[in-house]
């Protein structure tokens, strides 16, 4: 017999361990989650665990295989790793191990999918075709509504270089979001290509690497500043109505008119003569190869072309697309909210290179699985199912084997359900069953089991009250959601209720 | 227009995030996840999926209702705070925050469900049945199989001291173990109180808590170092065959044969007669209201007390329970391992009471997901579905509205499917098909769309290499897993093999 952890650490939660010592008696902890992550519980659990079922399952029949990554990578490998500090943890949350290397919880799903890739290069099919839905970590400052824990739902093809593999992603954004409960009409999916700014910046000899990075961000927030407000920040800059002030990227009038004037082109055609360029030229063509592959699929009139889409920063260099809400999104306070995109993604080309030799080209889309449904609660488009048990009410200790016969016969049938296991009396039953919105509890005593008769009370579970003050003789009298039946028939009976 | 965050954070991901920047283009990362991480793809993770799923089916099924807490706790809630030192970081994993507060991953799930029912008292049922099914992070030494984050599956009742729920417990876990593939002989729950012990150690006048858990420590390893070795433990200490020494409980001859004479005792009666103890005698009588409940159920024989259980050392003050598989259990060098339990549980009492001032008695369950899933395997008892898709290979791109065509249809039928994304010529696709281990392609071209026919190919996903130098015409010769039928009958013919 061989001494050896198997499963190993598994087996920790097994052994002894002295977590709860050490404790002050006397003083009582904060009952919080730390800010900026959340408890999820009933029907809230029950919408986001439904919403990743229908993601998943449309992921799979376009063809994609789940991939799961751990939690933690190599610091390095996130990307997002800064020399000059001690602690390379700014936006990330970073552990100092033991060796003094760094680890880091995954900042997004890309980062560890380039470095499976290239860990697993020779056994994975060409293209890899992956999924991945998973919770995602950023150590930023959390604020209402702003999370540091949340779920990302990512679909790439890496190491193809076909344009039509940048069609099937925008198919995919748009039929996942049909698939939940979209309306075709209630979403638009907005398509352009980084190569045609690009060439504009260089028709415009913007040539330092932070001033165009300062032009992008500018274009990118189109939506909530306005052309004019995407002028001012082209050029001196702009105060928003608190006063902030953000810097400008210093281009001339002429340069800045430019960039307006494309962002508001409505065609390949017009940008294609109207900036004349090899990387525009490129990019226009590659584009119409993606309309191409959408034009085959009934996604057509959702996915419009949109020069003003900018997305990833650093991170995309071929087409770029982007799932825009087309109704209004209220907040908590019933204000209109700028809702943001709810997916989207393009192609990139340097992540797999960073770890291998190889050059592998791929494009992905993310979808933003919470914010997706926020707006999805909002069109009540998500309905949720009711998994409380049948609760079988202890009515005298003395019939205990009858009851658990009868929580036999239901679980038998894969029917949930259970005996009361707390202590208390049959008014404290009731109100239990109503807090946990059971569908029915079956209420027997001596006249049900004299007569092999079963008592069924459906609850309404909208009637979070209805065991309130009430003796069991009043509960009885309220015929119409009270039934008493065969024994034999009980099964039947309680599947017409569930 | 309001602007504000409503999932916050998860906008960021659409945002512009250079993360990829500042690396050194030619230092190549190192592809590994950490040491103690592991990636899951194909079977592997299908396969643990498929656990979870049926686990959660069956809790569900026991009346319990799904919790989600989120990855961090506020370290002084997870228990295992060290004041003394400068990180609360032996052994969980813990971040320093901006207001030097320190947050932590969840070392388990327990300490979680006993913030959140401090938190949510008044809006819970009472008793409180919740379930969770998640990752655990332990930041301890990795080794081979030993990992530092793995999934646990608890079920916990808070506020209930009746007995059955204890009961009930020792009966889910036989039922979750039954439903998840093992025969009723193939695993043993050994169930015990940890009163008996704690009786037996007053009678003995061993006083003193450090020396009380030594001994507890040396009961716990009867299963690895036989009856002599616990004496040795509980008396001088043990040195194993490596020469690493254990030091001993110290106690004199009489002390540790009392203990040993306990532990190898077989009954209720015997221990209560041999050991006239108030607390031995509650404990007994609690066993037998247990025994009474799971004598109620059909997992009666599988139950069987057993003294020598101990478990969570300074955590359980009731009964405990512990599930054992009865195979041997192999590693991959097909050496027998000690594999310990696949899960186990108790009645413990103080953990709400850190939060609040209310005494709050819990009684719960944990089974190890991973490791149970191992021991599975080992027997064959999962079987995976093969979510690959059908792959429709593009023999000449100018059909390809015809293979998008074909697509929509089969994809309109819910069946995974794809046309081939990469660069390549058929010999490629086909061997993309394999590594997919896709149960079939289509395969068609000029003969099959000017006769409105479609050629499908059945794959062996066992013969990886079907594809190997094949051309199409030699493809086509292998008649028996080939075939070519009307167009209108594709869908009808993939229903076959799927």
């Amino acid at each position: 017999m061989v001494r050896a952890a198997v499963c190993g650490t598994e087996g920790r939660q097994f052994e002894s361990v002295p977590v709860y010592q050490k404790m002050n008696k006397e003083k009582k902890l904060s009952a919080n989650p730390p800010s900026g992550f959340v408890d999820r519980y009933g029907n809230e659990l029950a919408l986001k665990e439904n919403l990743i079922a229908k993601i998943e399952k449309n992921f799979l029949k376009f063809g994609f295989s789940k991939l799961e990554t751990p939690s933690f990578e190599i610091s390095e490998n996130i990307g997002k790793f800064l020399p000059d500090e001690d602690r390379p943890s700014s936006g990330v949350f970073g552990f100092q191990e033991e060796n003094d290397s760094w680890i880091s919880l995954r900042y997004d799903l890309t980062a560890p999918l380039a470095r499976y890739v290239s860990q697993n290069y020779l056994n994975i099919s060409n293209p890899f075709k992956r999924f991945q839905i998973g919770n995602v970590w950023r150590n930023e400052k959390p604020g209402p509504g702003r999370f540091r824990e949340f779920t990302q739902a990512d679909c790439d093809i890496i190491g193809s270089n076909n344009l039509l593999a940048d069609a099937e992603m925008c198919n995919l954004l748009a039929d996942t979001l049909n698939f939940c409960g979209l309306e075709k009409n209630q979403y638009q999916i907005k398509l352009s290509n980084r190569k045609l700014i690009q060439g504009l910046i260089e028709n415009l000899k913007i040539s330092e690497s932070k001033q165009q990075l300062t032009v992008l961000r500018a274009i990118d927030k189109l939506d909530r500043v306005g052309t004019d407000g995407v002028k001012q920040l082209l050029t001196i800059g702009r105060e928003d109505k608190s006063g902030d002030k953000t810097v400008g990227a210093n281009l001339s009038d002429y340069q800045a008119e430019e960039i307006v004037s494309f962002i508001n082109m409505k065609s390949l055609d017009e940008i294609k003569s109207a900036i004349p360029n090899k990387l525009v030229e490129d990019g226009v063509d590659e584009l119409n190869k993606v309309l191409d592959g959408i034009n085959y699929s009934s996604n057509f009139d959702q996915i419009i072309f949109s020069p003003e889409v900018i997305r990833g920063l650093e991170y995309y260099d071929g087409p770029i697309f982007e799932a825009n809400l087309t109704f209004k999104v209220k907040n908590q306070k019933n204000q209109e909210v700028e809702f943001g995109s709810v997916g989207g993604g393009g192609r990139y080309n340097s992540l797999v290179s960073r770890f291998k030799k190889v050059d592998l080209s791929a494009t992905g889309v993310s979808i933003g699985l919470d914010r997706l449904l926020y707006a999805l609660v909002q069109l009540n488009k998500i309905e949720v199912k009711n998994y409380s048990p049948i609760i079988i009410c202890v009515l005298d200790k003395k019939y205990l084997s009858n009851y658990y016969e009868l929580l036999s016969q239901l679980r038998n049938q894969n029917i949930r359900s259970e005996i009361y296991l707390g202590d208390s009396g049959l008014k404290s039953q009731l109100k239990y069953a109503d807090k946990r919105s059971a569908p029915a509890v079956i209420l027997c005593g001596e006249d049900e089991f004299k007569n092999n008769k079963i008592t069924i009370k459906k609850l309404n579970s909208n009637l979070n009250e209805t065991s309130k003050n009430l003796s069991r003789e009043e509960w009885k009298k309220s015929e119409n959601t009270q039934i008493t039946c065969d024994k034999e028939n009980l099964i039947d009976e309680i599947k017409k209720l569930i």
